[in-house]
């Protein structure tokens, strides 16, 4: 996605070889603009997956999430991340290592929110070694419904969260895919990933 | 807003005399084309406010802030909450004690993302006693930027945030003013609340 792929450029700062900084436009100081736009993006290409729900993780997926359920029709919800969660009936619950911030969180869903007959998309703001990505999965898992296809704002395509989901046949898009940070520069991934099952 | 007062009347679940839990269409599965419409409400309402930056605090505060921030054709940032903060250089920060959770939080933003030059409106989705809207303030203040006003989706009326603010001046617009949650009902505010500055 072009729009993205220039705000990455513009305004992304390079922190380390894994660490790419974009707090100016996706997950601090956030533009609107740019959300609508992406979720424009998640929607067209699942307008035929028959999705029934959107899924994202607090804080960061809300904003591109709430824009792809706008686009899409259908009700959006996020997980609640915590460090210890007190036992709670109801609840959809996986625990997701950060290896940002060395922690194990645990995520949870009111269980209310995901039946068998739904048909989910998940979305998220980065995709790297895809904790979070196989942690929403299992949510939806745990509630027998479909997961339909991954959208990732941002893969770290050196990082291989995204390959463990394609060969699982998880359909991931995502609309920018950054296949290096080294050398203080931002290298977008050029090859064509196989799409499945869409 | 008629729209979002039939929402409340339709799902909202009274818990207590002061709990009213909206967790099908606000806070945890969230109605994305109400959340559009709320935007545009918040936008229509402060569109001669001079708006430069829609400011909010994660997680539920997010999707009504970009849809107000897409309205207002403005950048939107919304405030991190931690309960424990490591020492950061170029953060405003401000404690909040949550009454619902008995716990401070210290939230922050980045400073480089509000300048004296800024006018801010704080969007949120509940205004109770006003301590996250207090706390959001003080984050705007120590930038030397302005206040507009405050945007809430839900306000609990009969607690004192909303009575406190207007008193010094601040000019809170409520799309829905829950007056009372007594004998297991919603009953909504009726008289009208003096506007103030817009």
């Amino acid at each position: 996605m072009e729009l993205l792929k220039n705000k990455i450029v513009e305004e992304g700062i390079v922190l380390s070889d894994t660490v790419l900084k974009v707090d100016t436009f996706l997950n601090h100081q956030m533009d609107p603009f740019l959300m609508q736009e992406m979720g424009k993006e998640f929607a067209a290409y699942f307008a035929d997956a028959g999705i029934t729900k959107v899924v994202t993780i607090e804080s960061s997926g809300i904003a591109p999430a709430i824009m792809a359920a706008l686009h899409l029709e259908v009700p959006m919800i996020f997980a609640r991340k915590r460090k210890s969660l007190t036992l709670q009936d109801g609840l959809l619950t996986a625990k997701v290592y950060s290896f940002t911030k060395q922690e194990e969180n645990e995520i949870s869903i009111a269980d209310k929110f995901i039946s068998e007959d739904d048909t989910v998309l998940i979305i998220d703001d980065f995709l790297a070694n895809g904790q979070a990505a196989f942690g929403l999965m299992e949510l939806v898992k745990q509630a027998n419904a479909k997961v339909a296809g991954i959208g990732i704002v941002i893969e770290k395509a050196f990082q291989d969260g995204g390959k463990q989901l394609r060969e699982q046949g998880v359909n991931v898009y995502s609309l920018a895919r950054v296949s290096s940070l080294a050398d203080n520069k931002v290298t977008f991934a050029t090859e064509q990933i196989e799409e499945v099952g869409v």
